[in-house]
């Protein structure tokens, strides 16, 4: 059977989703049992990810920099340390719980981005989940249900509140989030926000809320930000986004019609884009419209499949 | 265009998806600007929700119950109130934050999802959405990040801390979860989690982590629960699931072989079933060999969609 999907994940075997497709094993089973956290964490082979505040220190070859946990100042010991689980040979990797992000002296964004865009796939999935899980420890240290200090727990997979009256356990999050390819009779509705760089143009996201399908937040979110109208929704692909921890939720619907009313609160500009616009932006043509987000985006896997379905659907 | 998708969506006019379809719409606009919400909550066809404790009150008809706000014991001012939408006539929906769950008189659980499982869908997806939002509220009274306290904002679509240093503003979180039917020549994968009613088998299901996509998800979940190896996730349906707030992902995956390895933490057992097996079980049939989930669940509404595909996939 060839669904969609099935031709995507064909694609997808030669340009993976970036932050995707980590090579930890992520052994569930050693978080929750003390005894054999502590084996993994004494093993040899143990390493911890060096960062700067939240972003990673870069090797010589843009990958990430692993020192051997042993070498930590003042040990392991009492440390809060993350477990982002095993490699293929079973050691064991760490990232620090960074209590105070604002001594960092890492690059600015956009050239952060640049520099993430350049590393290795799988040192990219590493450090995403890595950075997701440092920035929720960062901003989760007192419970939100009394405001009692809270500590790290499970290897760094939940924090508790130290009150014992109210115990509650807190867990990493993961946002989904809704991003869209909205069509009409062969055009593509694409919006940019203020934020991005000059000329950028992205397919329309937003956070899917309680009480709503996916389906029906990118309804809502379209008709929120473009005044536009949109039915079949299908999902496309999903992507681990770090910034600070979204599950991005790639999806396809079919606009009613063309009219559109921004929210100029979300969007600048939104615009309906021929076939041949997009693809002359994807091939980063002198006379294109527009820029298409970077290959690191989950909006530009979009794109390139929308460009690869053999007929308008 | 005859999608998996597009097929499900026609079945699914017939018998949506519990706790999804809300009639009223979220007026996203009409939450940040305190002008328009205190004109909404002035009109004269605003209702307050009654609950008790996280329960709904339930009317005769097994409906929910909405009293004036006007009404309300000291006035909706200065009272901590979530802005649920607008219904077709423009009236302002809203649902008390309760500050002490613990003085619910409400049935206890089995109770109260039967009850919950009659009632007409509409209201049962409002009760949905306002269940997540005030049992969130009740859990983030405090900031996670500076251990203040916080207030409402923004129609209760926000917690913003007191602590001016800190400022940090918090959002009512929804959770993805992967459900999978995992097939093998024709046959299912099912489990029973020890806290399921006697006999019930339904799909296996886990929270997405940071670092993953949904597909990843799925795999490690299974291989994680009952040790088999799966390819090919495909997508099928969403679910809002409201205890406490789950996006629930519905998902179809092929496995590899039958070796099933449960771990005993997570799932009392694990079998395959074949389709005259699930056949009967749907059927409610005497001689079946499990029960399935309710029509309220996703679970549910997977297996009927998988015994509709015309062929095995
Ligand atoms: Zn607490
Ligand atoms: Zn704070």
């Amino acid at each position: 059977m060839t669904t969609d999907s099935a031709l995507l994940s064909r694609r997808r075997s030669h340009s993976p989703i970036a932050y995707s497709a980590s090579p930890l094993d992520r052994a569930d089973a050693v978080r929750g049992d003390p005894a054999r956290l502590a084996a993994v964490m004494a093993g040899e082979g143990a390493r911890l990810l060096r960062l700067d505040g939240l972003a990673p220190v870069f090797s010589d070859t843009g990958g990430l920099v692993w020192v051997p946990l042993s070498d930590m100042p003042g040990g392991p010991q009492g440390a809060e340390l993350i477990f982002l689980g095993l490699d293929a040979q079973g050691h064991g990797h760490f990232a620090p719980v960074v209590a105070d992000l604002a001594g960092s002296t890492a690059p600015a964004a956009a050239d952060l981005r640049r520099l993430l865009d350049a590393m290795p796939a799988a040192d990219l999935a590493i450090y995403g989940g890595a950075r997701s899980l440092v920035d929720w420890h960062a901003r989760h240290r007192f419970c939100a249900r009394c405001g009692s200090a809270t500590r790290l727990a499970k290897g760094g997979w939940q924090r508790s509140c130290v009150n014992e009256a109210c115990g509650a356990d807190h867990f990493p999050s993961v946002d989904p989030v809704t991003i869209m390819l909205v069509e009409h009779d062969g055009c593509l509705l694409l919006g940019r926000q203020p934020r991005f760089p000059a000329g950028r143009y992205s397919a329309l996201a937003g956070f899917v809320e309680p009480g709503e399908t996916m389906e029906e937040a990118v309804a809502r979110e379209v008709f929120e930000e473009a005044g536009v109208r949109v039915r079949d929704v299908r999902y496309v692909a999903s992507q681990p986004w770090p910034y600070p921890s979204s599950l991005m939720i790639a999806c396809h619907a079919l606009a009613d019609d063309r009219a559109i009313a921004i929210d100029a609160n979300e969007l600048e500009d939104a615009q309906w884009f021929t076939r041949a616009q997009v693809a002359a932006a994807l091939a980063g043509a002198s006379d294109a419209l527009f820029e298409v987000p970077p290959p690191s985006a989950v909006a530009r896997h979009l794109l390139e499949w929308w460009m690869e379905q053999a007929v308008s659907v």
